[in-house]
């Protein structure tokens, strides 16, 4: 058994930035025609000039050339009207992140009250730029998404023009959020779609599978299920894949972030299989996207089949989701 | 500022064995009169020749001669009555872990029917045997002890002349059931009266602070705090300290338990104070013990002054709570 998928998207990916750049950005490429890239770097991507550094120093660290780096700002409630129509040029989205609320998020939002954001949400809208959020309170953190939902209204309410991507949903709650607000939509992660807080620390504490948003209960991961595999036209796969090296991960106060980029398509491929849905996974990890950002990619042909795949237990000191496992679905061919 | 206790007791600690025992032992025996010791060990102990033998090796360990190992035995369900009587001589309790639920319970219960319990249990009811037990089903990690409250109320209404001890509880409902139920009891540890999933995973995950039962909601802690502050006449102290080695608790996979035998009374000096609690610190960690068990202990007092003590980072290679942090309480002397 084999499918093509043509052109697949990730749609939220952590590339870092020098030797883990080099590292990843082969990974990612291969496989994706292309990608929302994640500004938090450190320091936070607020400029065109370091935004286009960025962007060429990804270019030359991909491993061809029919990979595009979908590029982002780091939100911030000064840009203008001015500065964000030439930025228009060179970014997809910009991505708002609250203060502190994850890797390099420091200088994010602390307030998340309109008023602030009113002049920046409003140049958005006109200009058609998307705003993606990490959507998560500093509270409980089993709570925390689910706590943003009240922001999320907020801005969908005052904003109806701004297209508006809840990032990495892991709840029931967010899922149903979807359909209340026109202007939400939402990405996916891998893991989200495999895992529970079970996996994480229900056996042993497991810290390859510690990530922000956390896992969530299995009737939030039924949810999120529900929506992938029916391949909800809102919803959009983006794998948050987000490499720490090892020591970063493996030590005493370990890092968030699942690294899935290289063996995603295969991941979801079995799971879509196991559920019957193949056929709605090239909406999942490319039409759905295309459609939201109205984007046209750049096409490539990935040929997976149903054939053993084991996971190797590193890629240059970077642990995998599955690491050392096989799964059942392997890419074939890329063309 | 300084208090004496006398005599306190850990009534739910893991001094393992071998090299782990000799490392751990010592610190419990210390500035502990005595405590429960847990049964699991590889294999767990349930005969009266491997009991003794145990008992003799942490004796030989200990630092001093003014501390009594409290032995218990690994629950089964063929222990007959003449077995109990016998062993009765040299035990304190009998531990009932469900199966597979922690570290070395794979030989425990699979079936909490009363059906296949109730002679064991009838012959623990008869000679004053307390019963333990580690309630957990194998749910979803955050409501496994809730779960297994339904097991707690048929033991306890079919049993009631049984002692049953629920051990570190983690939730409201468990303080809610103790109660309900004369013959229901509880040990809380330290870590559950100091964190929250929040502490083990809200920020970084810090592997030394994930345990069985994992550490649950604000709501939670606030209860079991409720009722440590207030010496509730149905609880004790019980550390379920659970060294592991630090290859264990910082790799690909960390196991489960908090080390904090070493600065459990320190610690806890700290937490009473905080709260204007420290006239019920000596029931919380002895006086409630020594009612519930029946038990005179052997005569130490522990003299506590409010005076920094910085944390060591590692108990030769075992990682305690707190590691390398000020607490504001110290053991001053030991008589």
């Amino acid at each position: 058994m084999q499918i093509v998928l043509n052109s697949p998207l990730d749609m939220h990916l952590h590339l870092r930035d020098a030797d883990m750049l080099k590292r990843v950005a082969p990974l990612s490429s291969f496989s994706f025609s292309g990608a929302i890239i994640m500004p938090n770097l450190v320091p936070p991507i607020t400029t065109i000039e370091a935004l286009l550094e960025y962007r060429q120093r990804i270019l030359s660290s991909t491993c061809r050339d029919n990979f595009k780096p979908l590029m982002t700002l780091f939100f911030k409630n000064d840009y203008s009207y001015n500065f964000l129509k030439d930025a228009k040029k060179y970014i997809a989205a910009v991505k708002l992140y609250p203060s502190g609320i994850t890797t390099n998020s420091e200088g994010g939002v602390s307030n998340m009250d309109i008023g602030g954001l009113r002049d920046t949400f409003e140049a958005m809208s006109e200009l058609g730029i998307p705003l993606l959020v990490h959507g998560e309170t500093n509270g409980f953190v089993m709570d925390r998404e689910e706590e943003f939902g009240s922001v999320y209204e907020q801005f969908a309410k005052n904003f109806p023009k701004l297209k508006i991507v809840m990032e990495h949903i892991t709840t029931k709650h967010s899922a149903e959020l979807l359909d209340r607000y026109e202007n939400l939509y939402a990405t996916i992660t891998l893991h989200h779609l495999y895992i529970t807080l079970d996996d994480v620390a229900g056996g042993m504490l497991l810290p390859h599978l510690f990530c922000k948003p956390i896992a969530k209960r299995p009737e939030d991961r039924d949810a999120l299920l529900k929506l992938a595999l029916s391949a909800h036209p809102k919803v959009m796969f983006g794998s948050d894949s987000a490499p720490h090296p090892v020591d970063k991960t493996e030590s005493c106060g370990c890092a968030a972030g699942v690294f899935t980029a290289p063996i995603a398509l295969q991941a979801l491929a079995m799971l879509f299989e196991k559920h019957g849905k193949l056929k709605n996974l090239q909406a999942f990890v490319s039409d759905n996207a295309t459609y939201i950002y109205e984007y046209e990619p750049i096409k490539k042909e990935v040929v997976l089949a149903k054939a053993p795949f084991v996971v190797p237990k590193s890629y240059e000191g970077v642990v995998p989701m599955f690491a050392g496992e096989e799964i059942s679905w392997s890419i074939k061919n890329v063309r």
